[in-house]
């Protein structure tokens, strides 16, 4: 059996339903033979692991623990989906402000116990902005800490599959950047359809303009959809995602899709997220993308979004002062 | 992108659980890129499906319907998790009549809508049952339709691992044959421990008899040790090991743990059991093994706890008679 690598991968959160797919999905592509589940709740993490061992993959040396130390010592590549769930009763503050303090935890331990990690994904929400707390508690390069924000482009390419009745292999280059949902911006200009700019499509017969803005409605909804269709949140996408996230890491497929990242530029300053980038065994690598005015301008709201929700974080106590950052983790300008 | 084949693969209850983790396992494992998914239950089912295409699999024609003859029709491989799930207040032979009376109609369906059909894997409850009728109703050559018996042999194995602290690799030809849990015939004396018959570790300091009697009963007791941990039934393990079952049908790698096939021969006539099996592009083949004359009694005891079921079958006028069974399917004799 060939493997991408020999190094410790470890799952964090590897007893919930996304954890538990990223592991399966880990040992069917192969990444690593020495996978480590970690998840505070032993019970099921056990369950989990009793599962993945009756499927018998070959040549593996799967662990799992509930001891921190002993999950994260010799990690060198971790994907975390290990926040938690938004419970009744609790507001959007209450649930930003527990996965804050469990994303500067993951972060405090990566810095104690595997430094010498090479890549980490954070995907547990909101995760710019955990992505955000783990970069600079690791104290790892910017180039190491990517978070998942893949899924607004595929729910994207896969609206405009249904709407144009077009293979998604004829929709090229379909990308949101920023945040999240409501907060994401869409790239039409840069989107290819049949080798058409979308902006060309947008406002034609085959796809009018109050068309196009249900359908950027449904994306934005997607997650949402995905609940009240199944009855559950959206694991398998997430997870699968994630999985070929530090695959690329790893020297596997360079993954395409947007990545949250470290920005620190003219334009957009001390931020995590989505932008046009590659994950390969260097790392995560961005370029800016010259969309239209109204284009750039959505961005610039994004961005500013992402701000004000840092801001909050600053202001809850969890990450310091900006000027500060640096104090915190020396490869944070 | 490589795939194993182009023809399609139907997979039948793919809105659940295990049906969901099929899907995505078929397409990480690039089966084929013709994969439809069943489910009579649409919301959950698009729910699934729109999972599946937010993964942005390349290559893939994934599509899904509750439509019976559009889902059936030019399937030539079919993999089944659509049983009910016994609710509160369900006897086991409730439970009995409704599988068994899903497996006459999805039977009926492939005899109607996919005769071509090369190979069949079903896996819901009780699957030596659900399989049996499954043959009959469809008018499949034996070879061409198994279920899913190996989580025994795997779950053993596993147990072996723990108790011995040896590596999985070094514990071969680990296997049950016959029927599930309290049926199951171990067959200790095949069984090889760092090149050492199982048979001849029982009763040693490494593995006293009673030890070995404990061991015996937590495979027995594998399914319901994961639903105590998880709090759910486990699925990862019979998705993965159903699609691996289907892709050695396709001409992939052979499986070789222990499948349930028909059985008819002068020592077990009329019957569907895990057996020793080798599935291939030929579908399933089963040689006897000779085990000690214990193992031998536990076998013939397990074979007619699965004849009573049968005959249970027969008596609710699920299955004809067996002297009928002919008219029923030609190739059974």
């Amino acid at each position: 059996m060939e493997f991408l690598t020999d190094e410790k991968l470890l799952i964090v959160g590897a007893a919930g339903m996304i954890g538990s797919n990223m592991a399966q999905t880990a040992m069917m592509m192969h990444l690593t033979p020495n996978i480590c589940l970690y998840d505070p709740y032993a019970p099921a993490l056990e369950g989990v692991a009793e599962e993945l061992y009756h499927c018998a993959f070959e040549g593996v040396n799967l662990t799992y623990t509930s001891d921190l130390k002993e999950a994260f010592t010799g990690a060198k590549y971790i994907v975390s989906s290990g926040g938690a769930a938004r419970k009744a009763g609790m507001t959007r503050e209450d649930l930003l402000k527990g996965n804050a303090k469990i994303a500067e935890d993951f972060g405090k331990n990566v810095r104690e116990y595997c430094p010498d990690v090479k890549h980490i994904v954070v995907i547990f929400n909101p995760a710019d902005i955990t992505g955000l707390i783990t970069l600079l508690y690791s104290g790892l390069k910017p180039n190491q800490v990517t978070t998942l924000a893949a899924l607004d482009s595929t729910r994207l390419q896969h609206e405009l599959v249904k709407a144009l009745n077009v293979p998604a292999s004829e929709i090229v280059n379909c990308r949101t950047y920023g945040g999240h949902g409501e907060q994401m911006a869409v790239f039409a200009s840069t989107t290819l359809v049949n080798g058409k700019p979308l902006t060309e499509v947008i406002g034609t017969e085959a796809l009018p303009e109050n068309a196009w803005n249900e359908l950027k409605q449904r994306v934005i909804q997607g997650g949402k959809h995905i609940i009240d269709l199944r009855g559950r949140s959206s694991f398998q996408s997430p997870a699968y995602i994630s999985i070929e996230m530090i695959a690329a890491a790893m020297g596997g497929k360079p993954f395409t899709w947007p990545a949250g990242c470290y920005v620190n530029n003219d334009k957009f300053q001390h931020i995590m997220m989505a932008m046009e980038t590659t994950i390969d065994k260097n790392g995560v690598s961005y370029k800016m993308v010259n969309g239209t005015a109204k284009e750039k301008a959505e961005l610039e709201e994004s961005y500013k979004h992402l701000c004000t929700l840092r801001d909050e974080v600053i202001e809850m106590g969890v990450l310091p002062p900006i000027d500060k950052w640096h104090d915190l983790n020396h490869n944070i300008d």
